[in-house]
């Protein structure tokens, strides 16, 4: 699950604002991509170089920039230069320890928070942080790499289907929002299954690796919900409509969104609980078996106990010759049968014993 | 118990407000049952096609249209249309995996929730969607399969008994919920049933099963909460008179419903506390039983220990012959009888020791 | 305890506002009694039928109904429709399953809450609901059954002692809170004295009933939980002053009994967080002890395991006459008492180190 | 730490407002002072009547009247009428089972909260009601008793250091309670010390004893915690100045008192979570040593088994005459060292295995 | 971690504002530096006196006076005279045992926080008190002794990188706080790499020393949270703009700090959760291991334990001679090697039960 997230030790003592990549290192080339958009027009291109983009600025279409690498200060700083960005806000697009939150200034509203993917069941949930810069003609979102999951999006955006091409910048920001949310509900049922399968292990045959398991399942907890719990303020404040650049129409939909980020976070919550119980069951599974074990053991060794000392007493070197009193059953004619049924009976009553009081 | 609710994978990528059925899949036909009435009159009627309850839009009385059966995605747009309804309102009615909630629209409230049933006693609990589209002059139920749970306020509304005639869609509204949350009181009087048995159980003789069925009581109240947790705010809500749709004269038993939801959590919330300690006593019990088990047969053992110690002395080969001081109890004439004495005080004196201790 | 309240299955699909008793089956007979008193003067009745106290209301003198059963619907009904109760209210009086709460109306404040008593100290702590409908010039209460709880007051209307006479029903409401309120703080000092002794038990013979009582200590305090808090919320609405019907200078004495109400919840959660601790102190102290026990008596067998080794050595059958290297020992003039003093060497120095190491 | 406070028995019935001494038994005559103060006077007389007081209500100077125990209600009656205290007021002061609270009347704020104090360090914790009623030229300070903890601010008043002889009542009210709050923080350093010396006890060598010591802080910090939570309410409803009585200057003073009281319930809240920790460690502590023990004693038994099954089997009867398989070691010439041999080999392995396996 | 703060025992009974400096003992010489700066010019200078600041006091250049050394009145006075200083703030400065907390005077603000360092990894974090007082022209800081976390801040105010000296006290007092703040990432990095490699030592081979490791990071985060959680409610305090001190341009920065307080918090959180799921896991996989240990122990003498009994039977004395009922396995041919065969096969039928019960 990694380290929580932090603030890299680079940047103290360096004056706020200084742009510093801060995540995981890549040589990846950086990935910029326009669409730009009317009802009737659509518009796409490849950039190869930031300036590129910078025309679009004025028109009155939509236009969404997409970048996919964080980790090159001068096209964050061009960026920043030609849509007046405030330097502190460029320093977290390009650090990748952000938490979740929305800042909003008087031309643009600043959004972060995580996208989180796996690349396969049961592997490590893997985070990336995707930026927003919500502008009244230009959406800039900052991805940390390639990625399709906003592929859908521009598929509706290129074939005109739902509403996207109809409404602003405001409604495409929600869109991207909303697949990185609905991108969590994948995690989530990849987990509740897990979880399912750990449960049934739990009673069947608890081994140290569930255990393990279930710590694991606790790690994640606690990394999803740094990235998730946030999201609920971040969607509140955007729809408290503090903001002009927020549009009533677009406002339904963002309740719409607040309504999965709580059911998301619902679920975490549910989780949290369920993997909590789950540490309980394990250990009082695991003493269960093993006192089972001790017990069986335990009881075997109770009725060999008296059967040993009844063979010792036998043992024993009295001199039957000088005394009738000497161990005269040595001298018996069934001597040994008798000490055998001694013996047996002393188990079979002692089984009976146990199995009475239900130790057995 | 089944997973926690979850948005399926399905609707993923789609544009917001596509109508997709998310839940148990299933093949009935639907039903569509219409009832209008007045302070006078009362028309009851079966419906084949969902454009027959169209006419009652825009009459006075009021009109109910029970759907039962949310699978069908053109039924769901035809009402939509009709009715004007957001798309993202149809989108949840057919998405079985909301989380109770209320929102307020111009022109009508959409009412999510979940009914909840147990087939029988110490039966798994099946949830089932409920939505309400409450109208001026409407009110449209959406069910996810036939049941019987209104039977009762169809039948009030035949007979006229009660305020129901009288009143309007507000009240309806306010049956049809209220009828639900009643119905959660059955449940949990089950499960209070259950409890008191394991909790006999606990003391009197604790088995793994029982740790099983604490285990699921805790899943249930896990379930439970979630579906009733939120719908204390979701009555909050109606109560504040945020619409016009609710009356005042309604208002007083929007508050009694408010109560009894605020019982029913309230009931939730010690059945935890109540399954919490449980576990505890579960453990302490179990643990409790298998010390006795254990303290038992180590005292066994540790009286058979010094017996068997002393049969082994008189068992050593030393030669009496050689010397007066090399065993001469072997030789003397109540030799045996006295090993056998020496034992008898042994076993005796330990356990007159454990009895002094308590340890027996 | 009893389970948690519920609303009684009976009243699921009947429509709101009927009138059926839940609670304890009773065949007592109703008491009715009627105070009537001004600054000047006292009036006191039992009544046969409840009509006999409708000529009360419109007087100016402040008249206290007290109405002893709650299982007879028509009794109750009289009163609603005589002095316009909600029927919501009259459905609340005859359901015991309530939870505390207050409800203000036009003309009428209704307050419902919960006496507590025991028969004796160590018994169980039952519970009995009370209803308070406070009206300009009436005050009615609502008992279970014949109680002398009120019997101070009525003492003190009698005599014309403190301030009673002089005031009006908010006053004489305050004083049946009050008296109820009280009355918490013997059953209070009750469950103190009985966990003081349990806490003494523990520390010096913890027996399974000890958990029993603690684990019945633990219920009690979710039950008292239950019926206290929410006493908070229903006084210091009170205390907001939203009704007419409270006047100024009974507003101080709310604030005095909303204080005792702080009080009993402070020492209900005080309660629980010493009976918590009492859970760990239990496991610990019956560990502890069992402990104890298991290392005395693994210890005893430790120092028998050798011994009885030894004796198994001198008892093997090696042929001494065959070579001098073949148990020399069997043969020597003190043989026998080499071996014992072997054995006692060995157990004597197996003693001193368990008692350097501190286990003895 | 004796029971949580409770309101006693006596009252129950009562009128509310009835004077009757609550508390510690007490015999003691109760002492009267007076110190009467200007900026450029002071006067200082002990009372033997409580009316020799009354003269200085009406001057403009500052009056100090301390009064040393509260079980005489003639005096606290006198005090009532003459300063025109309300009963309920009165009854408080009277009944040392408070929860720390300030009321505001329209002439005077009555506040009452707790002093602590250890006879010496590692004794028991006690506490002492304080009642203060502030008026615009009249302080009245009740005690339980004797004490001289406020002899440091009539020190301050005599010679007039520090500001107060400058300010009003409000100062010397806030200067009572400021000694009381900086004497909280001797206490927490006492049981701070106490809870290092058990820590490191805890790591050293846990004994029942130490459990019992974690189990009594336990029980100071849950007292302690009743005693300063509300002073936090208390002293932050003086600073929102609701009363005039407070003024502007003595508020800045005032949020002095109030970081302190912050830094009191946080050391509390530190202390708990600490002593916390501490039952985990005990308890892990106990059962890490017990382990120890048994695994030792286990590890040692398992070694002679085998010995001892040895010797057995050499102590068997088996006739080497019959037949040259029957037991021929027994006839070798150095059969009984080969026996030794073995039993050396084998322990030695078993000490080897133990060893790697990191058992021993 | 040392105890947490308190109150010095020295000032109890001292009238407040009395300069006592309560913290480590020192006798470090005190040192005074004074940067004075506007856009354009600077000017540093390391004072001898304190008095020699007093002129930059009515420039209108930001004055930035940073003291080191906090024990010495006599200075501190003459800052509280010369700046007309509450002397409330004048006592927090001396007092180390504050908690971090912000307040608005009409001339000044006071912030007082803690610095965290450690010296070494590993090492005990350690914490001095830093107190800013923020006023329009001029900035003091005081520090416990001499430190080199506010150097980068001189050298951007020397070079005049970044935009510290185009703004004013406000600036410069976030700067300061800024990067006390940052400094606490640097701890939690290296709090976080102690807590992995204790993790993985956990499952590997948990210790003693483990546990205690674990104690000690539990204490840590007591104390982080102690210096961290009120930083939050101080910036948010800050930035509800309740002081003209604090420009709007400053705000955004304080904005980012914020954002870093929380992200403190939260890790330090994180950091909790994780730590005390760490605590479960090492008790259970302790308890598993011995677990281990006694099973494989149990069942070692399991098996030995009926081998011994047979041999103990064929070490009986009974006569062969007698009977052919006595014994006769004695005197058979193969009588041993048929002993030693049955031995055999009862310790390989038990092994192979332990097998296929999975115990071994």
């Amino acid at each position: 699950m990694s380290l929580p997230m932090r603030k890299g030790s680079k940047t103290i003592g360096l004056p706020p604002g200084s742009l510093i990549h801060i995540g995981r290192k890549t040589s990846e080339t950086i990935g910029l991509q326009v669409i730009d958009y009317t009802k009737e027009t659509v518009q796409e291109k490849n950039l190869d170089r930031i300036d590129e983009c910078f025309p679009f600025k004025d028109t009155d279409s939509v236009t969404w920039i997409n970048i996919e690498g964080i980790h090159d200060p001068s096209i964050i700083q061009a960026i920043g230069t030609h849509f007046n960005i405030h330097p502190l806000v460029l320093e977290d697009i390009m650090n990748t320890s952000q938490r979740p939150k929305m800042e909003i200034f008087d031309d643009y509203i600043y959004l972060v928070f995580k996208m989180l993917y796996q690349q396969k069941k049961e592997k490590q949930i893997e985070s990336e942080q995707v930026s927003i810069l919500l502008m009244k003609h230009v959406v800039i979102s900052f991805q940390e790499r390639h990625g399709d999951i906003f592929d859908p999006i521009r598929e509706r955006i290129r074939s005109g289907t739902g509403r996207i091409r109809k409404m602003g910048t405001d409604y495409l920001a929600y869109s991207l929002f909303d697949a990185v949310v609905d991108h969590y509900f994948n995690i989530l049922e990849n987990i509740g299954e897990s979880i399912e399968a750990v449960e049934d292990e739990l009673l069947d045959n608890p081994k140290p690796e569930t255990l393990q398991r279930i710590h694991s399942f606790k790690s994640d907890m606690i990394f999803l919900r740094k990235s998730v719990w946030p999201l609920r303020e971040v969607v509140s404040s955007l729809l408290r409509g503090e903001s002009p650049l927020i549009t009533k129409a677009t406002g339904i939909f963002l309740r719409d969104v607040y309504d999965h980020t709580i059911q998301v976070i619902d679920t975490v919550e549910t989780f949290r609980d369920m993997i909590s119980g789950m540490f309980d069951i394990y250990m009082s599974s695991v003493s269960n078996k093993m006192n089972e074990v001790m017990k069986v053991l335990t009881i075997f060794a109770a009725i060999f106990i008296p059967l040993t000392f009844v063979a010792g007493i036998y043992g024993m070197n009295f001199d039957a010759d000088i005394s009738p009193f000497n161990m005269p059953e040595l001298t018996w004619y069934l001597g040994y049968p008798f000490a055998l049924f001694i013996m047996l009976s002393i188990s079979v009553t002692m089984i009976w014993f146990f199995k009475r009081k239900k130790w057995l």
